[in-house]
């Protein structure tokens, strides 16, 4: 169960950087959900290499051709695959890799585990370009969400040493849809220039830097996701772990909380003037014992350093079994944090897809 | 799949704080392979009440019974039972509960997912009781997995503000073993009179304090875990979220290194005095592209302040729907980190059993 | 996964045939649901032993232990746990097997499998007494699906030559309730004393005799299952076939077909007196493409005789590896069938249960 | 799941009949295997329409693009994507299903699924044109098992009241691939010229008819399977049972020994020339107890007949809730049984590489 995940919806990712194609396939959606492709398109964009001074020179146009699981516009109930053919692939810039594995990348651990034969160019199935294959399939979720009034934004948090605010108490979609139309998805255009500055500066040492990703989830009702194992921090971890480069995943108010008190972190209930109950404070991060409490999901993604940089590193020849070093070539991203923002909302989409049709069931039944 | 976990060894946890017991089955086992009772009993021991001056009153001989699996001392290969009765308990304590939801337990999601029909006597199935459940399986696993000289230890990383150093590069099983012996589990027992302190000073405010546990597993071999979605992380995070009060998990570097440059944490790849590759520093934590590097595993798991606290809270009454304050009675850790140690140990071996069976498959076959 | 099925209601069981306990957890059971235990041991004791002149001499009271899972009568929503003491147990009778495998019994493919480890005796895990647990669990689905007027019943379809009549185009809850209550599940008696003496003879001649189970369902709406891997089909037979002896499932028409028309099979549609679709006849069995079509679910499982018989049969010595001959002591049933019915009702309702919970989601969210 | 199976191999399947493309990813292969691209295409040859006189006249290339998974002529441990674009297609011919679901088919179950918005032509996602999506998988699955000399092969044991011999005790690759040289498969071809006469008949009357298929597998070791719901049964049925039309299932003597004394059908156990344990007969379908035991797997599916015939039938107007007749036009076989053979070898082989590796762990780890 590798490249796949999910219980009721499940996304199954295929494809290598420089192979023919990659895409997904996506089986378990409800049937008769009209799909905006431009929305789609759009949704891409905001992952897609070329946004911003920030990024890899590598663009392609990702446009991803649905197969089945739509007809007349609207989903069938059947899988949904959709692929996108690789055009811009420059495969020699990768031949080093074969006998030099990159520090901090997966070729070493691809050799181990496959014996030479996986297609090491670009990163294979390791690479960041993967992720276009989750978007595609977290932008049709979204979609599907927006009827039931749920909505996932993120943000950049951190890049470098430069924080950023977090999200309000209470995020809104127009904060979603503010951020999700900006070349650098912050909240405050300050704080991105100043991250943005951090990136160039690590680019122009040869180097990369890291960042954190905050994301928030609207609309969900009380009641979802189950106890011990399969709560939704259980559900939603495993999936975001999948994401190339992550490497913590906190929840509310995560790691901090080991240094304070039970009495500054614990979320007091209150009558909100609906008349609905609530929480002050929302440490817990709308989960409680794994099961959404009906406040906000709030959780934050730690993102290492762009592994591939310019300068040169020590690694290993692994047909001489000896040292070496090893200088990157090719377009490399800085930092991956940005470009990542939209691929944490996709994962968060298909999470929350599935845990609605966990509660709710399937519609038409 | 709530209280369950595992692919080719699965976990399947049952049982309420008060209930008439609690217990586990352990599925797809390796057959033939002694079992000590001695040292599961010497594991178990390692978690529950009345060790340390800073754990609750309630002292339960957690004595497992084991209804099968096991014949003449030896694992079977068909699932392994084993229950714990119920003796202390005092439902008494807990009778507010059922109106006025307890801040940041689970009581209130439990009542919006089951209607009422939960046993919320003592947390019920959301106690931390249950991971007596978790440490009889683990332990097991523990004594299956030293058969491979794969060894898992942990120490309290931190507590309130007192911070004690990391594992180092390598750790041994001996400072394993050390650690387990101790009645508080750190590396460092001046670190350790520091952390009860701080644990005694919430308590004595009525209050509870937040942790943080290092685990790390040595004797791995690389290849381990899949891309994507089924990587060590994945597998490791979904099942350490089980765990009651746990907010985050970090791998390797993990939220530190979005303040980091590339340059400072890629682990170079050098050549051992052994002749094998390995890395310099291990900011991947053991895993690279969610497989194992054969570097020791290393992450930090974060647990919130008990939030059980003795002072009055602002809740709500759900009969009335009203703001209320509830003051708890009834016997409460200040802290459950320090007890949680030998749970994430637990954890983690059975995800790295499950994952031993997944690479090497069933061993008379 | 090896004893465990099922998605949202998962049912794991464990349990050797002379070890210390048998028994069953079930994960996901909806909360608030009354269960009455004199019901569920009035289903238990028509698989029971003693029942009848045709079955074996031991006669275990089989009393379930309910550790967790249900208060105060009703279901919380957390894992039912329960666990059956074994009593009466004579394990020198099960001496030789360990040497000399029995034909068609599992001892040699566990012997395979666990090189040795397994527990042997009685059978171990492979003992059909482990199908007492199955019932557990299946009786509490069959309280649960009752509130919904969903209802399973089955009845001996043939023993050995003995042929009875199926189950109408639409049985009902009074024919299934009228069956359950009879010593040996058939719909017409004068059939059951012809299949009765059918077995004695079969004994007497110190042989056994198989027999075909004819399962029915009703109450179910149209849409449940899914298409190709997931349809109620593959749902039922993956669990039918783990009921010991069980070499055939057949849905509908089933066999018959291959040697009829489409003409003669096709179910044409129809409107009923309540303005419903319908099907005229019920050759597909209630499920078309997987999915139910509110017709009644209908299916038949075949079962070898039991392998255990008197005779002296041809086998090998596994120490010595030549053949030699075994003759069985102890105690058997010359036909497992007739108590096989209400197992196949259990794992049916298990079945139905689960796919009620994926189809209409959870009750209260 | 619903269009997914495996565990360590997981096999996804997309496609409508009539929509862009179909086609399948699957997961877990295992790295660095040759996959040759004619032998595959030979095999998908033995599928498709236009191959006998009994075959529809829809004739597609079905040359399927792989677009990952393959480098230079091997597997490389990740997803293996391919896809064959759909080029002959007459949706005109099914316009009238929308409203009048055929008789048998899964017209009006997709409808009361999904709510009219599946893509009802040509069956769509039921179509048994997504057999050609399994067969590809199936093929290369086969590839694989070559490479341990396991073979699986079958052939039509029945059709309509024409029924042929069994494969014998040991069946051999070398049989396998003389009956896949056939353009009717059977063992002897008077037999399948019988059989053709039957199929023809069916057709000059506008009706249709069903069959059996018989399948084996050579060059399993003992040990395979797991006990109770993870049997080599469970996995086989769960998976043939997603194959169209298929009705039963039954495993070495089946049904029939439903009418059989166990001391005609059990097993005897005997040594080898070769000084291995073997049985003298095989009524277990070398199965016992979930297992196999080492003796050629051996088992038979029922095929219904094709519901697709070209008399009137009755059916429903859904739109007015009245009674109606419908006439079907289009291409359809009057007999499916014949082409399904290479599908059910196609679904054996998948599940017998995943057990391959579920017992042997993975290749380079």
């Amino acid at each position: 169960m590798a490249s796949q995940f999910g219980e009721r919806l499940t996304v199954s990712i295929f494809g290598e950087s420089h192979g023919t194609g990659i895409g997904v396939v996506i089986d378990g959606l409800p049937a008769g959900i009209p799909i905006s492709e431009s929305e789609l398109l759009a949704f891409l964009a905001r992952r897609r290499g070329g946004q911003s001074v920030c990024s890899t020179a590598r663009a392609e146009a990702d446009m991803p051709q649905i197969q089945s699981g739509v007809y007349e516009g609207k989903t069938t109930g059947s899988p949904l695959c959709a692929v996108i053919t690789n055009q811009d692939t420059r495969s020699k810039d990768y031949v080093a890799v074969y006998d030099t594995p990159r520090p901090s990348h997966a070729d070493y651990t691809a050799y181990c585990k496959w014996g030479g034969a996986s297609d090491f160019r670009g990163g294979g199935h390791f690479s960041g370009r993967l992720t276009a294959s989750l978007c595609i399939a977290g932008g049709i979720a979204k979609q599907i969400l927006a009827q039931d009034e749920i909505a996932v934004g993120a943000h950049l948090a951190q890049v470098g040493h430069v924080v950023e605010d977090a999200f309000p108490l209470y995020p809104t979609k127009e904060l979603f849809a503010e951020i999700a139309a900006k070349p650098f998805p912050v909240i405050n255009d300050q704080d991105g220039e100043r991250m943005q500055q951090e990136i160039m500066q690590a680019r122009s040492e040869l180097d990369s830097v890291g960042g954190i990703i905050e994301c928030a989830a609207i609309g969900i009702p009380a009641g979802w996701g189950d106890p011990m194992f399969d709560g939704m921090e259980n559900r939603l971890s495993r999936v975001l772990f999948g994401i190339p480069a992550v490497k913590g995943v906190e929840f509310g108010g995560g790691f901090a909380m080991a240094a304070m008190r039970g009495s500054a972190v614990n979320d007091p209930f209150c009558i909100t003037k609906d008349g609905t109950v609530a929480t002050v404070t929302n440490y817990s991060g709308g989960i409680q014992g794994g099961i959404t409490n009906g406040m906000p999901l709030r959780f934050r993604v730690a993102m290492k350093p762009t592994p591939s940089i310019a300068q040169p590193q020590q690694t290993v020849s692994l047909s001489r079994m000896e040292e070496t070093t090893l200088a990157l070539k090719g377009r490399h991203d800085p930092c991956v944090a940005h470009r990542a923002v939209p691929v944490v909302e996709a994962a968060t989409a298909l999470v929350l897809l599935d845990s609605l049709l966990i509660a709710q069931g399937e519609q038409n039944v």
